[in-house]
């Protein structure tokens, strides 16, 4: 059953007559087309018993058609009211049109407004943002593959990433230096703004790159990913350039060795929450608890934060095709920070890694 | 007054207990403190009789406090109800929260439900989407001055352009060059992807970059802006590259005329519509009408799409301190594209261009 039908099956299992897709990268997860329509309307509807159809700006709608898209596109000009025309589809297709599921996540108030201004006795207890978290949760061999490939991208980012350090470059010019990299290969777009910060500045988890040149001597964290048709990668990796301090080298090896202990035991069975547990535990062991202050993985797929959440409290059973980071971090306030991140999917019997790059401390020289 | 003053005024006279403002690019504008939460909330309670407080991930509460927010700002930790946080912390300020304010465009469905459930007698009549809509259309001396230099970026990055087209580079690759320029300049984000199209590509105003080498002796278009502060430029023009066909110079003449045309006509007085039609009707006069198919402006400041929009049906009456675009283009299909565009900003007596890049058909020698 592909992505469309477990959607079809969903609305027609739960007793809804009308789905109401609004989230543009879903609209991509179901239909194969993407946009980013702004302040216009770019919606899907699917029904428990017709056809489904897409809704766009006029301009898109031989972009969605070329996109492999099969059913209706229906468009509407900018001086149109979208929802007067959707209602008019949605009518032609079906005589119930009363119990409706939609994307309570992410679809505006204004929005649902307009849809009961055209169904007035419809009622809303469907929420296909719940139904989509589970069903992206399992990915598919394709998926798979679509992420192994922006896994390979992000390798070549912390190449070109490393080559970049240099003392006279800027923590903001090794950014350029990564972008412009990928940009020639064709990679157009990153999955998140790229990180590099150096020295005391990847100490602040939450900090951005500075334009302060790259310091010697200390370490220098890189976290980037990119997207690859719509799939995402997401990976970091701290680097000594030059000589590090013993205490770096302490804080380092201490947060590989959480993060190695993750990895094997990443697999089927074991909850969110253990596999949280045992990284925190090294980290908490070896005296640095205090410093590492995030969840260790995120789910990752078409979003680079979706299920499952690797945190305390979540006791979901982890299973084959999940995918998610293991990222392990210390952050000692004015000191330095170090985080090691892969994101992976899980096979039948453990997990493989999306990223290559080799997790030994590597020491840079200084240029 | 200032931004967040009119917003508590405009509470206080609306009637509305609270005002709820959830969107990121919106919470910079009135609190000068930027996060993208993903996921997480990120909101601005604002009050008719109270002082305001924003909400934030515990992560980021310091990072709110140093970018100037002088009143309170509240945290949360991931395993915590946002909700029933936020909730406390109103009651705390107010025993009246009954009558409420949200940005209808913005706010989710689901996050209303959440304080819906906090607040059950709560009504949710005010939508500050429209309120902020009509408080941005008019931009302050400040405003004006951060989007000069988001313009003047802009102007690099054409230069950048211009001198990168290569018969050996990709439209792709033009693109590398130019965000790598402006990120070694430390302009780290643009304010959508840089477009780059030549010869029958630019006929494809919906079109990307393509991996394919750009073609001498035909047009190449370029669509791009910067994010200066949280305050855009977005700004095309098309050049030659080698020697244009006649009919390229032609469609290129017309369309140049209908800019300059408009942007003598911006002033104080004039409707949106009529700005519109100034520019259409020369092109339409020239038998170019039916490849013009999108109207002629769009609002800018915050965001690249907001009011005054300049297009048929608008009869907004233009006024001193609006922001827009003037950007007529004729795209005739398998042929060329031309677009040219400034935004502008209107004065007392006529408007100001916020990109000053030679508008007089630039012919780039072929290398």
């Amino acid at each position: 059953m592909n992505h469309l039908q477990s959607l079809q099956k969903w609305t027609a299992d739960q007793g809804y007559d009308v789905t109401y897709i609004s989230n543009p990268t879903d609209i991509l997860y179901f239909t194969g087309f993407h946009s980013d329509p702004e302040e216009r309307v770019l919606a899907l509807f699917v029904f428990a018993e017709a056809e489904p159809f897409l809704f766009t700006p006029q301009l898109e709608v031989e972009a969605a058609k070329k996109a492999g898209w099969n059913y209706d596109v229906f468009g509407y000009l900018d001086h149109q009211d979208p929802f007067a025309l959707i209602a008019d589809h949605i009518k032609e297709r079906t005589h119930r049109a009363q119990n409706w599921a939609i994307e309570k996540a992410d679809l505006s108030y204004f929005r649902y407004e307009q849809i009961k201004m055209q169904f007035p006795d419809a009622q809303f207890p469907g929420n296909a943002s719940e139904f989509l978290d589970q069903l992206k949760l399992i990915k598919t061999p394709d998926e798979i593959e679509l992420m192994k490939e922006a896994g390979k991208q992000a390798d070549y980012a912390f190449k070109l990433g490393f080559e970049a350090l240099c003392t006279q470059r800027t923590e903001q010019q090794v950014v350029a230096e990564i972008e412009y990299g990928l940009m020639k290969q064709g990679v157009m777009h990153t999955s998140f703004d790229t990180i590099v910060q150096s020295g005391n500045n990847a100490a602040n988890p939450h900090g951005v790159p500075e334009k302060r040149a790259i310091k010697a001597n200390t370490l220098a964290l890189f976290d980037l990913g990119t997207n690859n048709q719509g799939y995402m990668s997401d990976a970091s990796r701290t680097v000594a350039f030059g000589t590090p301090s013993a205490k770096e080298k302490e804080i380092y090896d201490v947060c590989l060795q959480a993060q190695l202990a993750a990895m094997d035991a990443a697999k089927p069975g074991i909850t969110a929450e253990s596999l949280d547990n045992i990284a925190r535990q090294i980290i908490t062991d070896a005296g640095f608890g205090e410093y590492f202050i995030h969840r260790l993985g995120h789910g990752i797929g078409t979003s680079t934060h979706e299920f499952p959440s690797i945190m305390e409290g979540n006791q979901m059973i982890l299973k084959p095709g999940m995918c998610f980071s293991i990222e392990p971090g210390i952050y000692i306030p004015g000191v330095a920070g170090v985080r090691i991140e892969d994101c992976v999917y899980l096979t039948e019997t453990g997990c493989e890694a999306f990223t290559h790059t080799s997790k030994d401390l590597q020491m840079i020289p200084v240029k």
